[in-house]
């Protein structure tokens, strides 16, 4: 959910041209030398105990991997990101590339271990912008399958990595470290608050970690697994370690492609919104409803009984406590394609037959801003009736669902019949409420094109 | 799913008076000496996020806690289990308890560390049947937030104990271990394949558990982390190290729910199925139907359209790939109450308005075996209905849902219209499977009592 003190009262006051708010502070930091990132994507997802890799699987029907390199693209002093992947999923990745629009990859093949793929992903880099010195150059490298990874942990990383040579991700233990004897009986345990977990991200001064990579033996390509290893053997480079936040956290088994998307569909993020100035790159920290659950905008098409409506819906999610932010705007022109921007849900009303047309303008506001390239946008029509008044007919309804679903929108129906009954309508404000907010929890795609009763 | 041999083509072929069939062949085992557990479940659950502690947490409608007490109490050669939960706790946990009709528990107060609350545990153990020896006695100790526990596992890690006084489960390490300087720098890393992270469950011999805490410090009571290390140092056991399953997974984030709850609603996990035999315990491995969407029931109260329809529906779930297999019965009496035990969801068909009274048939029967009391059970009335048959009223439906909602049953209505054109009704019956396999993957609360249209 956005701080509150972001809300607008009056969606007018909203829309000015300020630069972007600041909820948390003003953490306004400047990175003022190229970094890169190098993604190592070649594993074979054996633990998940699914055919696809794990990079490769789909959530909510975007591949893991595109969400890890949204993770690094919207970081606006990240310049460039190389994805290493097997020889035989080269086009497979090209083609997640071109149709996420991802805009600073480029993919290259790996090798048959992880080092040699890492390595590969490192001299890729030095190819790059002949002329431009790597004397400043730091590389982050990641996992592909650790999508969460913030911004503000990112910077901590890139000016340690700066400052020292080298920087790497870690996490308190949370096993009991034990050494077995051969035979499989306990030796003894690691005194614990010695030791720590070594978890990605990592950066390294590109000189640094590329002389790692020239000097390092095939023993070391073959059975290494540490990065900040060899630069300490190869390099003397002392990596300064930083503890990381749980959302560092890998995609092992199946189980947690169930976590990754409950964190994607509604769990609380910050993320870190940048942009350039003067040469200098700033970014503010913000709040942004970055899962897909977080916000809906009830769009009123200007219609005072519709805005009266959404009124009483605003009031109804609040008292559900859905968690859930409704923002009300008459259309979805001009300034107003700021919330299309900030929202995967819509919510419409309906009090006559010219109002399904309606809907189409939002689809097609809605696929111009690209966001249904990204996830699938939830569009509810609340359909008001009384009993004189037209009824949607369900099938021209469920036909629009469908041609929707092909553009990436999932289109449902909640039928509500008008009632003078205060006490009656309240429930059934409340049952709209109930519904809307499921429909954009669940985001069934079974459930397209259906007309619930309110 | 239960495997394709285990399925009966006529169901009464199924309902024989033999035992269990073995579907992974004879796994027999005898367990011939007392076995008790303890569950430490104390925790503050500061990692998660959430203020209620995560072994309370519910997982559709049920704490997780009741979800590893139900691990241990189906494994019929465990005798008792006593939970420890902190003081406050002690009235929550006797009302989980009785709730959840569990037989095998005690529950004491625990101490204000880990080791004080194992060591009440299993001080407790010992004041259980006077007179009994216990010289024989093995305890196995447990995470209450570990609820996946497979008795095949619990089986090797009691034999383990019983030869070599204690036993532990242990699982590779997921990330490289670091030792770090003072000021936060690399010093080395461990070499991964010498060490292994201690998990749980553990077992001991109940002699060497109860003598180590005897003997043990007040800082071992206060800073100690491994009981396996306590009894190799007071009672020179050296415990026997099995690798566990990832199943051992322990509820450690809050994301971890959304894990445990994917994995309760659909994942494919084999349990064990005992039975008593003559003073010895035995049991046989089979793979039972235990996760809530492994499979439905079609009702179709002797009906020989509804029988038709109930083979039509078989076919178009079996081209979905839905992984929801289908049991097709008669009714609810006799011997078909079997089938009631191996389901959480059932389907039944109406062709008239008599048949509104038959879903209460089900209700009642459902409600008699207590499988309500462990998790929402879904029925779904699928209503074929003729341009001049009648149709069911959607606010009779809504209220007959919302008094089923009560006694943890989720009611939803699926609507299809009879056609005599064989494509178009082939289409119908494939979204009904679409839906009703949906309706029963997502389990939604708000859509209870919704008539969708197929």
């Amino acid at each position: 959910m956005m701080e509150e003190s972001d809300r607008p009262e009056h969606p007018e006051t909203f829309l000015s041209s300020q630069p972007e708010k600041n909820n948390l502070g003003a953490v306004t930091v400047g990175v003022d030398f190229p970094v890169c990132v190098v993604l190592p994507a070649g594993g074979s997802g054996e633990r998940t105990g699914l055919q696809t890799p794990k990079q490769f699987c789909l959530l909510l029907g975007r591949p893991l991997i595109s969400y890890t390199i949204q993770a690094f693209e919207r970081v606006s002093w990240i310049c460039s990101i190389v994805v290493v992947v097997a020889q035989e999923n080269m086009d497979l990745m090209t083609d997640i590339v071109g149709r996420f629009q991802h805009t600073k990859v480029r993919v290259v093949a790996g090798g048959c271990t992880r080092h040699r793929s890492i390595c590969n992903g490192v001299m890729a880099l030095s190819e790059e912008k002949e002329g431009e010195t790597q004397e400043n150059k730091v590389v982050i490298i990641h996992d592909a399958v650790r999508p969460f990874v913030e911004e503000d942990f990112l910077y901590q990383i890139t000016m340690a990595a700066r400052e020292h040579g080298a920087s790497g991700a870690i996490r308190p233990l949370v096993s009991t470290v034990i050494a077995t004897t051969s035979e499989g009986f306990l030796d003894h345990s690691l005194e614990r608050a010695k030791y720590r977990a070594s978890e990605m991200p990592q950066a390294f001064k590109y000189n640094i970690i590329h002389r790692a990579y020239q000097k390092c033996t095939e023993a070391d390509f073959d059975f290494g697994t540490e990065c900040l290893h060899l630069v300490l053997r190869y390099c003397a480079t002392n990596a300064k370690l930083i503890e990381g936040p749980p959302t560092l956290w890998k995609v092992t088994y199946k189980r947690d492609l169930a976590a990754a998307e409950s964190v994607v569909k509604g769990e609380l993020r910050s993320i870190l919104f940048s942009k350039f100035r003067e040469g200098l790159i700033w970014c503010t920290r913000v709040v942004l409803p970055d899962t897909l659950t977080q916000s809906a905008c009830v769009i009123t098409d200007g219609c005072s009984h519709a805005s009266r409506l959404a009124d009483s819906l605003h009031e109804a999610f609040c008292s559900l406590e859905t968690q859930i932010k409704l923002n009300i705007i008459p259309d979805v022109t001009g300034d107003n394609v700021r919330y299309l921007l900030k929202t995967w849900n819509f919510i419409q009303f309906s009090m006559n037959v010219s109002d399904l047309a309606k809907v189409e303008t939002t689809f097609a506001a809605v696929e111009r801003t690209g966001q249904t390239l990204l996830h699938p946008v939830v569009v509810i029509l609340v359909h008001v009736s009384t009993p004189d008044r037209w009824a949607i007919e369900p099938t021209t309804f469920a036909e629009l669902a469908l041609a929707a679903k092909r553009r990436n929108i999932l289109l449902y129906g909640v039928h509500v019949q008008q009632s003078k009954d205060a006490e009656r309508w309240a429930r059934s404000l409340s049952k709209v409420a109930e519904l809307t907010s499921a429909l954009i929890r669940e985001r069934s795609e079974a459930l397209v094109g259906q007309l619930l009763q309110a």
